[in-house]
């Protein structure tokens, strides 16, 4: 149940998942998180808004990233030290979202690696950011 | 369902929630983001990590921001526009999470807020970072 290590990485290494993002995945969200905000669960009230519908939690875009890395790349043993997000367009009921991560930079000292994480839909990035983790080495 | 509009913040307003990382989280969050990882989910793989135990998913304490965001400061109407992570601590099965937002600047321009957002467990540092939020104007 390992994944990548630090020595298996390059710049440029990439992966992807797409996750659809239905009523149930919205519902779970809320509950989990706590995050009853009507924009997300009510439509009477997210057509008051400027989205005119309801939209997805942010953090669950961000929580397909932590899954991306923690699944593939690297995948399990790798440690979260950072990540960044910008939210940039909402993502709607459902809305598939594809998460892309890359290798941008890896600090051999220090066994770190940062990845370009980018959620698009329909071709249109909705969040960008970037993550910073710290990888196992192959034990010798 | 009105969260605080733009002039009712102050830098130095501050809010906060808590809340118990149980079993029942860890398996909804698994389920809901994709992220299987077995030192969340697996007790005896988590024994031969470096946590020694099963850990929170750290997007699980990032989610807790969003709520707290969502839901008290400023609450709904509010867009989330950036956030950062930094994962300072593990947070392990059966941890009391307390996230605490607090206002750092405000751009009457652009009618933003800047929170720095802190979840700790115990009185320590599990996560840290910063939150970027749009919020609506009074109406006139």
């Amino acid at each position: 149940m390992s994944g990548l290590y630090f020595e298996d990485l390059s710049v440029g290494q990439s992966a992807d998942l797409t996750r659809t993002v239905d009523e149930k995945a919205i519902q779970a969200f809320a509950e989990v998180s706590g995050d009853h905000n009507p924009v997300h669960l009510d439509e009477a009230f997210a057509a008051t808004t400027p989205f005119k519908t309801r939209i997805a939690h942010g953090m669950l875009s961000a929580a397909y990233i932590s899954a991306l890395i923690a699944g593939k790349l690297p995948g399990p043993g790798a440690i979260y030290i950072a990540q960044t997000l910008g939210f940039r367009r909402p993502v709607k009921i459902g809305d598939e979202v594809t998460v892309t991560a890359t290798i941008t930079a890896l600090d051999p000292e220090k066994a770190r690696a940062t990845l370009a994480t980018v959620c698009t839909v329909g071709g249109k990035t909705v969040l960008d950011g970037e993550a910073t983790i710290m990888v196992p080495r192959r034990p010798a």
